[in-house]
This record gives structure tokens, C-alpha cells and sequence, in this order.
């Protein structure tokens, strides 16, 4: 027994009218493809008559042991006679043959999940009705791309086979191009087809309907298809959505010379220019098009090959637009002097030619502003802010990690960061390889054009830093061998030297070898226009994470409105200082501490000085010391040696300090404000020089916000604690230098129990940044740089939707944020609230921040641009919603 | 200005009637010494008049910035004129003079916070006055020890000062005995006494006024000395609390031969029986019984010597006893054939003799059964479960580590897992002495006695073992250097060798060089009587965490009632398995680690037979694998070239392994319930080794309830595919088997995630077991082996009131736990609950579960007593208030 419902199973389109249209509720149901075929039969659009199986009845396929159930069958059936009647042609009647097309087609284009099947309903007996009626060459070329087709998609034959067999009686026959075949050449070509199917016991079915049947349960087949899979979780596609199935009567393209065949953009899909923009083929099937044997001529020349033709299709497109106000990407066919148009769906296109035509439209009075901000996808503006890899470049992909950071870099691979910083200084661009990065790392990773790791996922050392840096880096790539000692790389059997040229490509995770070429790209006039726009929606603020005077300037140039997180530990590392920082840990007495302290503070303070300049008038949040003291430590023996030479203590007494401070759980361990209780010294410094630096401005007529933030609280007492020593210290200078000056002490919400405790620790907090890195690994009990092992199966197995670092895990995560918040704003309902973590510039994150009722998101300078948008975006379908 | 306020400042006690009483509000404002010496007053008890300064006071006097304010100091003079009348003396007054006892009296005993100041009052003037009244060598032996003790306790004199200024004089006059000293030459002495302060440029107040306000403000500050401070944070006393002083007048037991002190227990405090207990000494005062330089007499003694003053004594122990309920402590003068109760309180026992007094004092009807199982303290039976060192030994304490695991043990040093094995098998007893445990090293820390690390808090893996071996430990010792290459253990300047006598007290940490005297504790009847009493109070189950065999009929012994967390894991390292662990871990494909998995299988599934047979008829919680699989690899040198060659693999090949499974935060990382999801054959494995020995034994007619619990579970996804896939092999099984095996599948909540979404979870879930030691390290951030470095100082500065290892934090773990509960129960009303983190045996945990709704707790088999008790004392306290 088979499940049977009484839902609609298929929608009938054909004769200017269609079951389906491009509703939402019906994309779900019958595909976009499927969707627009029938929205366009409703326009009055000349497309060929077919039927969509529904995607309900793809689940059904997979609930009922994979079969096709009877009711399907019999409404196929049915559905197929209205086809008949409407092309006025009848499936498998060799008089006055009626042939199909299938193809896929999923709630979202899904390209490359299943090849199209042509010209099915051929068989040895309908090929010589086509002839008689169509040409005899064209029938028998039809049937041997049909057969190499069907055997190729629907029964898993490899396709080079056939190829081989038709290079086999090009070279007998003397012949470079397949359309000097005569119809002799074609016959033979099939004969030998079914010889070779034969030996291989492939059984080619010779019954229409059995073609069908076969190909439609294909297609549904195709869903779980591994690259459909891979394709899926890339693009965050759930399985349980399923494919429809279209089921389109065939119309010719290479039917001679008054037939052909094209593909064609509405704008120009790279730059976004207002031109329509394709190119066609006479006497051809579409797949002659892609396949690029023959070249085509661009659409423009149709106007004086077929210009009545021509201008009925500038008429279509004209009014596709205008109807789904989008650029459109469309397939045509010409038959006999007569146009069809296949498929339209929405164009894909370039970020630049997205904004440009987003604007433009605004413009010509296509859509509104709103449906502008709207229209365009905020992760895809990451193409806008980096360099890009050549589109047009051959490249020789070696390895696969994850896109930790985006842009491109090209650079010759060096294994430590001090070499990084020596083949710099030679004027080399270099790749910095490494197992993982450290803090120890920073001056390399600065001097590196990218950086690439063999483990740590996409919030690792490695990746937060490069994104904050606007550096290409690709992460976790478990395919390298790093060898440190010898400096070689080896991926597969490819050895990499010192020295040798490698690319990565930020963007995709792609490793390749060599010098791939790389494109800049540039913000155009029409991005500024779209963010000018996208500024007066949105109701969010958007700031940065800079640790730099530099980063700083870079992200007040993208439009930050103050930093959201400065990260002090990385002054920590820089020139000279790292020194006396060693120093300090090494001091057995507060008296060492202070010594070395003190020599810390002047450059700290010039920092400070630095970045407040960069951001006079906004707010500046810095966060004070985080890291476990271990992390500024060396860790391999030669620089252990050098260090303990430097510092003038014993190897010995140095390695055993280093062992003191190992940690067995770094993450939980003694970091964070537990390092301000316990070394007070140590954030007394900093909370001096930040201090002093804002007065010293502040004396020099200059607005300064400084905001003081107290990592990793999870007891208010730590936050009392902190808070009353750096408001003493604060007060002394203020009164020092005789100067009014507003700062602020918050804190981070980064551990769960300040989450449950917010109410508490709201009464002595003056704003909230969450820090969603930490309460992601916390929350979840999953180190972010361990979980690279095991993460990926997780949402192949679809046991998460995504991984929780690079989106929010609103159900989760999320819950105890909101907690957070709601204790907050009952305590202090004007309590300032923002998120510093990863997630402050991923746009469904951003979304939940706002619904959350956050004040501002933070995130690394070039991600302020997508953050804008996706704000905006948020604000427009709350709007809508309410 | 002072602060004011109207609230009463001061009790007076006198006259047969006291402001104050034995209530637990006076308790909280005049301390337990006062409201008791108010108590007695009332009852008619010869007490001398005096007043108590509230505890208040003591906050209002730090406040104030530790000035006495003028309000109290008026206060304090009308109350001394109450004293005067009611004793008919006058302070400072040389023809009739009254002296004042000052001591400290916090709400809970804290003894050696402060020494009490006696015969407060004396100067130059004064003493001649005493000595016309009461005798010449009396009143200047009073004055010196006065001197003595004032310049000590208030002026903070060094002690042995005065001591060598009084042996010079002994040995000038060739005395061996204080009391030949003549009067001239206590005169003598007091002279040097003042000569010596004069020389310090200390002033010995005269004026007796002064000489009052000086000592209580002693008092005040004694509450924040070092020790105070000390002793606090050991029992959890909040320093807010303040302490009260008690101002008496002094009555003397050294004003001749009808004169005497003592101390005397109203029953035996070592045994518990029923019999008057103390001691006393003639013509003494109360510190010359505790010095030991005269033996004191039994007390019995005093019936023949004053039988007066013994019947009315008498008369008064039961009378106080009778009223208070409990054994009291009393300390007594008899001035001049007239006896003075100077103080009494609850006596402290041991944990036999507590248990006896209460059985008694129910049969004797004195108190009733639920009052006996709320006057023991459930901790303090701990004592009765382990070996103890003789308290009569004497002992060198060489260092202090944590308390981790209760009891003491002697044995010979040794510093591998693998040499403890080796000595053992020589019949030798050992301690094991590590850096840090870890899971290798559990074959020698069964074998050893006892186990000493340096490193590690009270949940390390150390503590934990030995709580569940029921093996002392002591853990986070800071002070050792060990040198495990050249097996050694530096302390200070002590050096121990392998085979070196050492000891430990499990019970307060201490680390003793040599081998010390142990005695074992027995369980009495009385106990038996107790804990059957309480079993029939409490309302929640007790079960055990157990792994063995062994420890199952342990636990069972004590009570038992299921085991509520059996850890898989340290079954994979007993014996050969290891190796077979090992192939799996090494295998590079999925039938490798199926073959090896097949090699564990028999011997698991011999484990649980093993024990359900133990615990037949009870619920067997069964967590499947836990840790990481790095934990069962080698991790040094020669343990790597070894276990290569037993596994037929390369030494790289090894280290590779070793080296790619490292994490970076392995408490975070690749374990629990991501390891079945990636490995789903350990996890298949496992179930089918419970399922097969279930189904063997109920076969066999036994009643074998096994409950299956996936562990690190954060998303319901994880443990729904879990449940699924253990299903069908469980379902499979009992096919096989043709029984009837009632099992459950349920969910340990660890993760703080699993915790906010317990909802969903308890829709797949058919039981909760809260694991609040990883909870506990998620929600506070807080690595429970890392903690040591800085927790101490947290509670230290009363940023947190416990170590939450040790005592779970309600609020903000409590909280989450809570929701948990409801969100689970909201979905599955009666969804089982329990707890299996070592909070289950902590008696104000214990309570926090019961009042949550849990249906069981599980804790370690040797506090499973004390869970009982705790329980018990939880249902009476809850029905108290309902």
C-alpha cells in the first residue's frame, strides 16, 4: 500500500494558463523554475506547454521506499494528455511526435544537482516519424544526444564512453566537427551506442512512458545525490525540502537555419549596466550554447538575423523585468521562426553589478529604495572589499579548507612568523603557513599577504585575527603536512619549499598552486548611494573591533560608528614591549610587576592616544587584558633559549614558569578579569593609560568616549570589585588634569552564569557587550578551535543547521541572550547593549541582535558594509511585519 | 560625625535576668557565648553580671572606619555602672575592685579567633587594692598575667617575651615552678614587665576605662585577622556577620585553696556516653588547666574534695542540658566555695560519639528522633567511614594540599602509576604521588593507599577517583617539586625518595613525613539505628556513582539504592583491554575499529553482568563513552615506544595519532555523545554489551533495570539519533534473547545548551541526569583543573562563597538547573530526575535537589550515609516550614 493524499500532485501549464504561479507558497510547492514557467504561461508568454510535479511528491518518493506511487502515475498520465492537446503533438506517435524535456527544480536554484533530460520520447520507431516530419539528420542527430543523454543522467553512464564512441567514427570518417556527421554517421553512431550498452547489459528503455518514468524518478533520486548534499550544506539548503519535477513539451533549436537557440541576461550580470546582455546560436540546441564548440554571437546580432523575432524577445524581457521587477536571466528557443522562452528566473550577478542595479532601478522607478536594501544579499558585498582571484584565471586547486576570512593573497609560502616578517622586510609578499597561529604570531600575520592553517575553525586564532586585519585566510585545511622544522608543506603528493609561489582564495577555502592573477575590487559611486540609503533605515548602531589606530581609521572609512571591541592584548605583542610584558610574568613580587608595568604604560597609553584620535566623538570600548598569561610566553625550545637570554633568568627557571601557567583548559582557565583580581597591577595600568591618554585629548579641546569593558565576569562581585579600583584611579587623573570627561564601566557578557545573572550584574554595569565567541563554546561546550574534528559531520548529519561560530544558535544560544538582556533592562531599562563576538557581522545574527533589542553590533572593519545592510534589511521587514 | 541609630547596642546579664536569650535572632546579634550567658542567667544559674556589645556593633565599628563611636561608649559606661551593682564592686576602684573578662563571641564558635583578656581592670593602683582585699601574691600574680596578656592580645606583644623576662627571673631566684614564685618577686616582674614595654615604646594603658575600650576594639579587630579570616572561609562563615564581645566580671579560681576552675562535657565528647566528663584544678585559673602545667583532676575528683559545689554542679549539667537539648561544654570557677558558671555551649564530639548522644538522648526522651537527625552534621560522618590518624599521635606536617578525598593512609613514596602496581605486588603499601592523575594511572591508584598531586582541585581526576575508591587524597598540593625522572619529592628542604615513609590526611590535606599511627573507625549499632531513622524521613533516593563490581556491593552496603552514574571509561583501561582500546583508536578505517571493538565487547558486557548481578532489582545508570580518545593514548616517551611495539605500529605513525587527537581544550572538545555520533560503532559497541548482559541475567530470572545514558548531549538531535540507533540493537537483542527487559534510554544535562533546552530534550529523553561538575565548569567558564591558581582567592575575597566544585552555586548553576527541571517536566510531567556530579554527596546540594523536584541523587559509595542524613535533614527542615 502506498500513501495517498489528496493534495494536488501536479500543476498543468500550457494555452496561456498555468495551475501554479510565481507566488511564494507556490515556489515552495513546485520549484522557482516550475513557479515561473507557470507565472510566464499566465503572462501570456509563449512558453512550451508541460506540468510540474510537485515537491511534496519528491518527499512521498523517498517516505515510500523510493517508488513512484500509483495515483502519481495516473496524474502524470493525465497531465501528459493535456500537453498533447495543447502542442497539438501526441507522446510516442512516430506521426506527429511529442517530446519532453525533464528537469529538477528546487525551492532555490540548485545548479549543477541534476543534468537535463532532452528530447525524451524518442525510440527506434518515433526517430524515423521526427525524420519524416523534421529532417532526417536532425532526427537522428536528436535521438543519439538523447540516447548519450538518458544513458549519461538517468542510468549512470559515464559520458566520456559515448564520446569516445563518436570520436571513434569522426576520426574513421575524416571529420573534426560534429556537424559535418551525415545522417549515415548518426545512424551508425547509434548502432554502435546500443552495441556498447549491450556489452555493458544497460537496458534502454524503448517505451516513452518507461522514459519518463525512469527520468522523473532521476530527478527525484538526484536530491540525495552527494554533490546535491555538498551543494545543500554549503548554502544552507534543509534536505527535507525535496525537488519538483518539469516536465516540458521539447521545442527545436537545430531545426535548421530559421531555428536557434539562446541564453540571455536582462543587465549586463558582471558590471550591472542597463543593457540586455546574452548571446544565441542559429540551427542549435541550447546545450551547444554552454558547451562552447560552436561560438555564439552575441543577442545584438539577432536584430538583423530574425528582427521581428529580435524584437519580440526585447518586448518579453522588457516586460519580464518590469513583472518581477529583477534582472532576469532567460532561456530561448526559436523554432521555425517561432519563439519560445524555456525558463527566467532571477539573474545571478556580481556584487558591483547587484548594487548597480539595484540603484539603478531605484532610478528608473522599477522598485523603491526599500526593495533596493532588500534585493541585495549583505554577505555577498564581502566580494566588494577584497581582492578578488581572476574569474577568467586556470587555477590548480590543491586543497580545501575552510574560508576563514575572504579576499585573495598570492605570496611565496614561508612556516614562521619571524620569517613572514625577514622576507617582508626583503620585499616579498609571503603566505604565512602554520599547524595554527598564537598570539606570538600577530608581527607575521601583519607582514603576510594571507595565512593559512591546518587546524582551527572559522573563529580561530588564526581566522579572527586575519578578518579583523582584512586579510585572506584560510583555515583548518586538514590536508597539510606542515613540517615547521624543515619548512615544507606537503599536500598530497605536492611539496612546497620555503620560498614557493601559493594562492589562497579567502572566499571559497581553496588552496592553489602557484600565482593565481587577482582583481581589486573598487567601491563605486552606486555603493555610497546604497549605504546612504541603507543608513536612514536601519535602527541599529554599527561599530568595529579594532585593536589599532590604523584598523581604526580603516573602519571609520566603511562607516563605523565607534569600536565595539578593542582587543588590548594584541599591544601587548607589538615591537619591543612583548619584553617587558615577559617581564611582568616572570616577577615573583608585586614590586617586579609594577617595575615592568611600568614600563608598559607609555605605550599603552600612546595606543590609546592613537585610536581615540582615529575615533574623536564616538565611543571607543576597550576591553582590558583577556588571555591567559601562558599565551605571552615562547613555547619552542630555541625561543625559550633566546628569551631567557634576553631576560636575563635561567632556561630552566623560564621553562618552569611556562609549566606553571600551562593550562589543562585554557579557555576556562585563569584569564580574563581573573587575571585583574588576582595581578589588580595589571588593569590598574591599563585603566591609567586609557585614562590619561582620554584626558590629555580631552585637554586638547577633542571629544573622547572612552568605554572600560571587564572580560569574562560571570559574579558581579569580580565587576564590583574592578569597577571600584579603576573609577579611584580614573577619579585621581581626572582631578589631575582638571578636565571633564565621561567614560563608562561595562562589561562582557561571555559566560553563561552572567547571562542568568544579568539583573545582578546590570546594577553594576553601564553596558553590555556580548560576547558571543565565548558563550557560543561555553554554551555549547565546544571549543571553537577543537570542534573543526567532528563540527563539519554535525551539520552534514543536519544535527545543527549551521556551525554555531560563523552563525548564531538563536535557539540556543539565543535563549540565553535574551535571558540576558530582559534581566538587564529590568534592572536598568536604558542599559546600553551590544555584541562584540564573530557574529556582529553575519546577517541573520545581526537580525537577532536587533529583534533582541541590542543597541549596537560590532564586528571587524570590513564586514561594517554588510553589517549596515543587513540592518537596514531587518529594519525594513519588521517594518513590513508590523 | 558617627553613625546613629536607636537599635539596642548592648545586653546586660546579671541579677538572674538578661536582656538577651538563647534565640537564633539574639544568637545572630550577641553571638552564641552571650546569648548562652544570657540563657543561664535567666535559668538562674550563678552567672557573673556582665553585657555583650552586639555583633552590629562590630560592623557599625568598621564602618566608622574602626573608631568606637560615642553613642556605644556612653552605652558601655551605664551598662559597666549595671555590672558594678550587681557584683557590689566598682571598676577601677582600689578598695573594692572589679575586674572584667573581655572575649569575643561570633554568632558561630570560631575558636583561636581571639584570646581572651582576663582580670581587665588592674594598674599600679588598683593591684595594691586587690591584694589588701584578697591577697598580696593573688593580686600581683593576677596583675603580671594581666600585663602579660593585655600586651599580647591588644598591643600584639610577642608572647615569649614576657615568657623569657619570667624564665630569667626562675632562674635568677632557682625556681622551676611559677607558683614558688614569692610576691616580691612578682613584683619584680612587673617591673621588668613595664621596663620592657617602655623599652618597646609600648603604653600599657592604667586608666581601667581605657584599658576596656582598647580590648574591645581588639576585639572588633580580631574579627578581620588573618586567622579569623582563615577559619572562616574553612567552614563558610560570611565575614558580614561580625563578632559580639563579652564584658563579665571576673570571678577567681586562684584565690586559694577553696578556690578552683574547670572545664567539664555533660557526656563523654570522644565515646558519646552518658557520663559527666571534664576536669578541674584548685587554686587556679581557667588557663592554667588548659596549659598543662599542672595535671588537672578528674571531675569526678570534686565530689570527694568539695561535695557541695560537685551536686550543685551536677545538678546544673543536667539542668542545662535538659534545656538545651544537647551536650553542653561548660567552664566553671568556684571563688571562694561559690561557683560561677563563666560559659556554656553546645559541646563539639566526634562523629561516634555524636551519633550515640543523639541515639541516646532519643531513648532517654530528651529529644525526639527527627531533633537526633538534625543535630548530627551530615559532613562530619565522613569521619566515620575512613581510617583516621590517632588523634594522640604526634605528627610532622611538612605540607598542606586540599582535603580532596576523606581519611588517611601511610605508605611508601612512589611516583609512576606502574611502580605502585609493582611495590603492591611486593606487598608493599604505597602512595602514589603524580603531578596530576590521569586516566592511565588508575590500575596504581587503586593499588596505592592514598594519592598526593600537586596540581588539581577537589573535583580533578585525582579527587574524583579516590571519592569513588573511597581512598584518601590529597590534591592541589602547591608545595611539591616532584621529579618523576629521578623519582623524587622535594618539600621545603625535605627530600623523599622512592620508598619513604609518608602519610596523609585526606580529611584536612595535611602531608606528613614518616609513617603515623592510624586508627579505623567502626559503624556502630547506633548508626545502623540512625540511619534507619532517617531512611524513613527522607524523600528522595540515593544512589551511587560506581564502576565496578566491587564498588556496586560497597555502595550497596551503605545503603545504595542504584547506581546513578556507572563511567564506562575506566573500564577500558583495566587490564588488556587497554591494548584493544588502543587498536581501535590506531584503526584508520571503520572495520578496523569494528575489529577491535569486537575484542572490549565480551569483556564489557562481563562488567555489566558483573554489575547488575551486584545491584539486582535496582536501577543501573549506565553513561556510554565519555572522554576524548587522546586520554587513551601514551603521552610520554617510552610509554609511546613501547605501545608501538605492542601495537605493531610506527613510533611516528603513534605520535602522529597522539599529536592529531590533541586539543586545545579538551574539556570542550571531541568526547561524550560527538564521539558516538562519529563513531557510531563504540557507542553500538556498548549498548549491545549492557543489552546482552541484561537479557543473560533476567533469563536467569533476576530483575535487571539498566538505564542508558548519553552523555555531552547540547542538541536533541544528538541524542534522538542515539536513542534510534540503540533502540534497534536493544530491540534486536530481546528478540534474540525472547525476554521480557525493561530499559530506558535518558541524557546526562552538562551542557548548559541542554539545560535551555531541556524541553526539547525531554521529548526523546526518559530520564535527566544533571552532570553539575561539567555543568558547573561550562556555566561559571570555570576549568575545574586550572580553578586552583585563583580560586582560593576568590573566596578568599569573598568574591565567591565556595569553591562551586565543592558546594554547588544555586544561584546561578542552581538557576539553570532549575529552568532545566521546569522546561523538562513542563514536556514530561514525570520525567525522572537526578544529579551524578560530585555535588550529589554535599548536604546543602542535596537539599537545593530535593527542593528542585529530583527524584534521586548519586554520589561516591562512601558518602552515601551522608547523602541519607542530609536528605532526612532536608524533608524534617521542609516540613518545619510548610
Amino acid at each position: 500500500m502506498t500513501t495517498s493524499t489528496t493534495t494536488k500532485k501536479i500543476y498543468f501549464f500550457g494555452n496561456n494558463q498555468a495551475d501554479g504561479k510565481a507566488s511564494i507558497e507556490m515556489r515552495n510547492l513546485i520549484g522557482g523554475k516550475g513557479a515561473n514557467l507557470a507565472e510566464m504561461t499566465n503572462m501570456g508568454i509563449p512558453v512550451p506547454a508541460g506540468f510540474t510535479i510537485s515537491t511534496e511528491e519528491c518527499t512521498n518518493y523517498y517516505n515510500n521506499g523510493k517508488q513512484i506511487s500509483n495515483e502519481l502515475l495516473n496524474d502524470i498520465n493525465d497531465n501528459l494528455k493535456k500537453v498533447e492537446s495543447s502542442m497539438g503533438q501526441k507522446f510516442g506517435d512516430p506521426d506527429n511526435p511529442l517530446l519532453f524535456s525533464v528537469r529538477s527544480g528546487a525551492r532555490v536554484s540548485m545548479p549543477g544537482m541534476m543534468d537535463t533530460v532532452l528530447n525524451l520520447g524518442l525510440n527506434d520507431v518515433v526517430v524515423e516519424g521526427l525524420a519524416k516530419k523534421s529532417g532526417k539528420r536532425f532526427a537522428w542527430d536528436s535521438y543519439r544526444r538523447f540516447i548519450q543523454m538518458f544513458c549519461n543522467v538517468v542510468l549512470g553512464v559515464e559520458h566520456n564512453r559515448f564520446e569516445s564512441i563518436l570520436d571513434d567514427i569522426k576520426k574513421e570518417k575524416n571529420i573534426t566537427n560534429d556537424t559535418n556527421l551525415t545522417t549515415d554517421d548518426l545512424k551508425e553512431l547509434v548502432a554502435r551506442y546500443k552495441s556498447f550498452l549491450k556489452d555493458r547489459n544497460v537496458t534502454f528503455p524503448q517505451e516513452p512512458a518507461k522514459q519518463l518514468e525512469k527520468a522523473i524518478e532521476a530527478v527525484f533520486g538526484s536530491w540525495n545525490a552527494d554533490r546535491a548534499i555538498k551543494y545543500r550544506e554549503l548554502n544552507n539548503i534543509p534536505g527535507s525540502w525535496g525537488t519538483a519535477v518539469n516536465v516540458q513539451a521539447m521545442v527545436f533549436g537545430n531545426m535548421g537555419l530559421t531555428s536557434g537557440t539562446g541564453v540571455a541576461f536582462t543587465r549586463n550580470p558582471s558590471t550591472g549596466e542597463n543593457v540586455f546582455y546574452g548571446e544565441y546560436l542559429m540551427n542549435a540546441q541550447g546545450e551547444d550554447v554552454v558547451a562552447g564548440i560552436r561560438t555564439p554571437h552575441p543577442i545584438q546580432d539577432l536584430e538583423k538575423e530574425m528582427p521581428e523575432i529580435y524584437s519580440e524577445l526585447v518586448e518579453i524581457y522588457l516586460k519580464l523585468e518590469k513583472h518581477f521587477h529583477e534582472m532576469q536571466d532567460l532561456e530561448f528557443t526559436i523554432q521555425d521562426k517561432k519563439l519560445y522562452i524555456l525558463q527566467t528566473r532571477n539573474g545571478k550577478r556580481t556584487a558591483p553589478a547587484a548594487i548597480k542595479i539595484a540603484v539603478d532601478m531605484v532610478n528608473e522607478g522599477l522598485i523603491s529604495k526599500e526593495d533596493a536594501i532588500l534585493k541585495i544579499s549583505a554577505s555577498q558585498l564581502d566580494q566588494l572589499l577584497h581582492p578578488m582571484i581572476d574569474p577568467k584565471a586556470e587555477l590548480d586547486v590543491i586543497a580545501k579548507g575552510l574560508p576563514a576570512s575572504p579576499g585573495a593573497a598570492v605570496g611565496k609560502a614561508v612556516f614562521t612568523a619571524d620569517d613572514a616578517e625577514e622576507w617582508k622586510k626583503k620585499g616579498e609578499k609571503v603566505i604565512l603557513i602554520r599547524e595554527e597561529t598564537s598570539p606570538e604570531d600577530i608581527g607575521g600575520m601583519a607582514a603576510a599577504e594571507g595565512i593559512l592553517t591546518e587546524r582551527g575553525g572559522m573563529t580561530s586564532h588564526a581566522a579572527v585575527v586575519a578578518r579583523g586585519m582584512g586579510k585572506c585566510c584560510v583555515a583548518g585545511c586538514s590536508a597539510l603536512k606542515i613540517n615547521e622544522h624543515k619548512k615544507t608543506l606537503t599536500i598530497g603528493d605536492t611539496v612546497f619549499q620555503e620560498g614557493d609561489d601559493i594562492t589562497l582564495n579567502g572566499s571559497t577555502g581553496e588552496v592553489i598552486k602557484g600565482k593565481a592573477d587577482l582583481i581589486q575590487a573598487e567601491l563605486s559611486g552606486d555603493f555610497e548611494i546604497l549605504m546612504d540609503w541603507v543608513d536612514k533605515i536601519r535602527n541599529i548602531k554599527i561599530r568595529t573591533n579594532a585593536d589599532t589606530p590604523l584598523d581604526s581609521e580603516v573602519a571609520r572609512k566603511f562607516g563605523a560608528e565607534g569600536i565595539g571591541l578593542c582587543r588590548t592584548e594584541h599591544m601587548f605583542f607589538e615591537g619591543d614591549r612583548i619584553q617587558a610584558v615577559r617581564e611582568m610574568i616572570l616577577a615573583n613580587s608585586l614590586d617586579g610587576r609594577k617595575k615592568a608595568l611600568a614600563k608598559i604604560l607609555p605605550m599603552q597609553k600612546s595606543d590609546f592616544t592613537g585610536i581615540f584620535t582615529a575615533m574623536e566623538g564616538l565611543p571607543v570600548t576597550i576591553r582590558l587584558l583577556d588571555p591567559p598569561l601562558h599565551e605571552f610566553l615562547p613555547h619552542d625550545e630555541n625561543a625559550i633559549k633566546d628569551i631567557a637570554k634576553e631576560l636575563n633568568v635561567s632556561v630552566s627557571e623560564l621553562k618552569q614558569k611556562i609549566e606553571s601557567l600551562k593550562e589543562f583548559n585554557p579557555m576556562l582557565g585563569h584569564r580574563g578579569c581573573r587575571l585583574g583580581i588576582t595581578y589588580p597591577e595589571i588593569y590598574e595600568m591599563q585603566a591609567q593609560a586609557i585614562i590619561e591618554a582620554a584626558c590629555e585629548l580631552t585637554k586638547q579641546g577633542k571629544n573622547i568616549l572612552p568605554e572600560i569593558m571587564i572580560p569574562l565576569v560571570g559574579e558581579v562581585k569580580e565587576l564590583g570589585l574592578l569597577k571600584d579600583k579603576i573609577n579611584i584611579i580614573a577619579q585621581n587623573i581626572i582631578k589631575e588634569y582638571d578636565c571633564q570627561l565621561n567614560f563608562v564601566i561595562g562589561t562582557m557578557i561571555e559566560i553563561p552564569r552572567a547571562a542568568l545573572l544579568a539583573d545582578e550584574i546590570a546594577a553594576q554595569a553601564d553596558f553590555f557587550s556580548f560576547g558571543t565567541n565565548d558563550l557560543t563554546q561555553m554554551t555549547f561546550g565546544l571549543s571553537r578551535d577543537d570542534s573543526g574534528s567532528f563540527l563539519q559531520e554535525y551539520v552534514q548529519k543536519e544535527i545543527l543547521d549551521n556551525d554555531p561560530f560563523q552563525v548564531l544558535d538563536q535557539k540556543g544560544v539565543g535563549k540565553l541572550i535574551k535571558l540576558g538582556v530582559e534581566q538587564g533592562r529590568k534592572v536598568k531599562p536604558d542599559l546600553k547593549i551590544g555584541i562584540c563576538g564573530e557574529h556582529g557581522g553575519e546577517p541573520s545574527s545581526i537580525d537577532f541582535c536587533i529583534k533582541a533589542g541590542f543597541n549596537y553590533v560590532s564586528c571587524s572593519p570590513y564586514r561594517i558594509p554588510i553589517a549596515r545592510l543587513a540592518a537596514a534589511q531587518t529594519a525594513l521587514t519588521q517594518n513590513n511585519n508590523n
